[in-house]
């Protein structure tokens, strides 16, 4: 189901989203606002677990496109989000064990539109993006994903520790990648899989590699330090896919 | 050898950029000037093979930074150009079977740079890219390239059906990134070879298609089209990698 992108501007607005249910991916709200209304709207964002930042008024004025925000912005996704379960239900409608995709902190829009699409084409069942510091689904990503977007579903978690633990009581194993791991052709990658991707800064973080089965890495015959998060992720999807195919 | 990207603007700039050996990647001309200096400029693009763009002088004004162009601006590349003995040279150098990567007509910065990260990695001795209809190493690239293009040499080639041709004689075989060619898993990559990627609309043309020995696809178990043209060359390069690994 899809929404266009857009910023929602001002109090009245702003509640109407959270009470019609649209996907609200991030809240600004002017340091210093505690008024009725805005009470309202942070019961709302708490309600959805929307993140909230507080900020100066000089911010807010910055991102107004109508210059009537009235102390409160909200960006809102251009499509909706799906529910984990709906990607392991999609993996057993499909009679296939689970193949799932987890990133942890890719900001790059035109990575995850490029993840999501390859991710679509590797016949995975869906992605799994954590709720802080990471792009939502804007209009970019949509774009960037070619389509991929209207039929593989993205989920957005809180914790992404505790989704891994979550789904490995579901039978699924997590691989991360990890430069530092076993080359990934010498790894069994079969089976109900999660793999983990991490950001292009920092990589996978400590506490979600710690929670991951296996370490896999893809063999760096270069003079540099690392691959596009996006390329990295097509070449281990892939090896999954070719395991699978075996 | 590294140059920051430059646009060259007004006759004697360029005649001088010319004369200098700086590589330029695109010349723009205004139509009707037939003058000396022009018919120098042409001259000295000619012996360096750079393509000439004849436009309006409304073009050139609105490409125009300094607003005296004089009729000529010249794009000079950020970094300089290798040729194609350099990679065999650097194959055998390091005593490996040559493995080129050689683009069809990639017009995205972000994927060159992407593409150019991603041979450095997995080892291969060089990228190939036409002349024409295709974008060459602006500053953009090199920035994508994550340094790469410091170690990965890159060179630009008039006729890419013609360079396979020759590159044959000296023993390469060549692999196209092909839909409808058979899965990549099942074809012998090793040896020496080159991997042929089309551009994100069109693909691999009809002339290189033909020209090339292996059609390898990617299998597509998505709903839609295709992939990025950075994301299909890793899992192909990489298919390459674990071929060579074995």
């Amino acid at each position: 189901m899809r929404y266009e992108e857009f910023t929602i501007e001002g109090r009245n607005a702003v509640i109407e989203a959270f009470r019609a249910g649209k996907p609200i991916d991030k809240l600004f709200i002017q340091d210093g606002c505690q008024d009725g209304a805005i009470q309202t709207i942070l019961r709302e964002a708490k309600k959805g677990d929307t993140i909230v930042n507080f900020v100066a008024k000089e911010r807010l004025d910055q991102m107004s496109d109508t210059k009537k925000h009235q102390g409160v912005i909200a960006y809102a996704a251009a499509y909706e989000y799906a529910e984990v379960a709906d990607m392991l239900a999609l993996a057993k409608e499909r009679g296939e064990a689970p193949f799932l995709i987890l990133l942890d902190g890719i900001e790059d829009p035109h990575n995850l539109g490029a993840i999501i699409r390859t991710a679509n084409q590797a016949g995975a069942h869906g992605v799994i993006i954590p709720k802080r510091r990471a792009v939502g689904l804007t209009a970019t990503v949509a774009k960037t994903s070619a389509g991929a977007l209207n039929y593989t579903p993205v989920a957005k978690v809180t914790n992404l520790v505790q989704t891994i633990e979550e789904l490995k009581k579901q039978g699924l194993w997590f691989a991360c990648a990890d430069m530092k791991g076993e080359t990934m052709y010498r790894q069994n990658l079969t089976g109900p899989i999660g793999l983990v991707i991490g950001s292009e800064g920092e990589g996978v973080s400590r506490l979600v590699k710690e929670a991951c089965d296996f370490h896999a890495a893809i063999p760096m015959k270069g003079q540099i330090d690392s691959l596009n998060a996006s390329v990295a992720m097509g070449i281990l999807a892939y090896e999954i896919v070719r395991q699978r195919m075996q």
